[in-house]
């Protein structure tokens, strides 16, 4: 296991986009979790990019990203597509340089982020169900209206600027021997392990998927990404259907594994966060909770942080998950 | 106005309860709204006290309490009434000293705080609906079984305890320049007021009261603490009947000004916290965003802190919460 293999991101690109969206992006608290701390018998604490501006980590990504941009791509403006959170992230990033955005959501994305990237100021376009659909009419677009494509994962600027939230924690607690994050796409994983890895080699990084949206894990097995025909899980922020490239390679040079959790566990953490903790979550938000009170990664006797991603949910979800405390 | 009037809690005695309770209780953060920011034209921010140990503020005061009591006194126990959080400090606070703790709540205490008090290894006893009610029945049971009373705000050690708060608000933001702190008993308040006004002369601090629970209010206007008839709000942690003494004294000689909200401002303020910044907080802690939502607070061209008090909310709740949104 190397951190200097080609293609991978060098840590120095998350320090150098730590300085770049600094001011810009919020430095997330890590709230520790007494109750999962006792019961699991290590140190487990929250790492909130539910609290991040826009309400996921997605920020930091988008914003590295259109800091590079030279002033002719920023005139022309910019798209991207993507099930919510990376749009409403561009939509945000976008808003501050006065850049015209277009998103591309599913048909079936959360209302909270439509209208959440729409208040942010971008034009929103849908299609389709599939992470394959909506690329499709986001190139399409960008095509037509000669606009700048920000991948919503696959991208060095991109993992490079969702790799911050790992240097913070390490800044905030350089004991930290685990880090826990969820894999939509993976480029919060592939920064946040390429940080990590270089900052603290003994330290242990775990991704985390959806059983129904296992697209990482089925790219480790068959030796590079897949595209799964049938996605089928409730959080939504993790569901594409194929992991990337860059961010396979990531995961297969830096990773100590990747655990799948059910939706049952995912409600059950949800209502943990919410009731207990008093942090509103999305379902993605809450699968790296799930994967440890499950216990598919272990804690007993480890300094975890669990990455909260995104606190982007439909209220009326609300019922659904305290049904489930 | 002057911090150096006689009986007034001095700013020493507010850092050294910060070095006693360090690292028993939470270094809460703040988090910048930035909805309220722009359509306010302030800059303003949230001490998150929903994220403390047993979901509010009261954590400080009581472990700084519990901190100067002689091992003769722990070994009697303590006892202290309160409408709920207070009780969860005081069982948290007791709990890691191992000392056995009493608390007396009223018959219409939220679930989730009698509850939360079991869950953390008090004997609970309920009495009444009133502060007057509880407090009675308290030191009945201190004077048969030989405890020692945690009173919940009239207290310098709590006062002491609760200004904590506010020095970590100046720690991380010395550019604060208005407080906006929520007042039941007013011991939060008397605590921060004490603080920042010595660490910060030109900031003003602000109390928050239920316009069905205007304790303080009515002392200020009366010029002393005085016992309401009837109490009527949905904030049940800023419901006492009658200010403290010590409290009242602080808020003559320190505040700027309290001012009241009502309960439907408090329930827009609860929606706006959930559902814009992912914070789950009770009631009683959204009054004092409540009170700049409506204007009650001016934070046009301010650095406003608003101190989100506590979390603990019955998340029956939720649903009348979510309607106000």
């Amino acid at each position: 296991m190397t951190t200097s293999s080609p293609g991978l991101v060098p840590l120095a690109a998350v320090e150098a986009a730590a300085e770049r969206i600094r001011g810009t992006v919020v430095r997330t608290p890590m709230i520790p979790d007494t109750d999962l701390s006792e019961s699991l018998g290590g140190e487990v604490r929250l790492k909130c990019e539910s609290l991040q501006k826009a309400g996921a980590f997605k920020a930091r990504g988008a914003c590295n990203f259109m800091a590079r941009l030279s002033p002719e791509d920023l005139a022309r403006g910019v798209i991207t597509y993507s099930s919510g959170n990376h749009a409403q992230a561009v939509a945000f990033a976008a808003g501050l340089k006065g850049v015209r955005a277009v998103v591309v959501m599913p048909t079936t994305a959360p209302r909270v982020k439509s209208d959440g990237a729409r208040h942010l100021g971008a034009r929103v376009e849908f299609a389709g169900t599939t992470s394959e659909h909506r690329r499709a009419r986001a190139e399409e677009i960008a095509e037509a209206e000669g606009l700048v494509m920000v991948p919503p994962f696959d991208h060095p600027w991109i993992i490079a600027g969702q790799g911050t939230v790992a240097l913070e924690v390490f800044e905030d607690w350089p004991e930290v021997d685990t880090l826990v994050v969820p894999i939509g796409g993976g480029g919060q994983m592939a920064g946040c392990a390429a940080a990590l890895r270089r900052l603290r080699p003994e330290a242990s990084v775990f991704g985390v998927e959806p059983a129904g949206a296992p697209t990482m894990r089925r790219a480790l097995d068959a030796g590079g990404p897949e595209t799964l025909e049938r996605i089928d899980t409730i959080a939504d922020g993790l569901a594409p259907t194929r992991a990337g490239d860059l961010t396979f390679a990531h995961a297969a040079a830096l990773l100590d594994d990747v655990v799948l959790v059910n939706d049952d566990d995912i409600r059950r953490a949800a209502a943990h966060l919410i009731t207990r903790r008093k942090l509103v979550v999305e379902y993605s938000g809450a699968a790296t909770v799930a994967a440890l009170m499950s216990g598919r990664v272990g804690a007993a006797g480890r300094n975890v942080c669990a990455v909260l991603s995104g606190g982007n949910l439909d209220t009326s979800l609300l019922g659904e998950i305290l049904g489930a405390a």
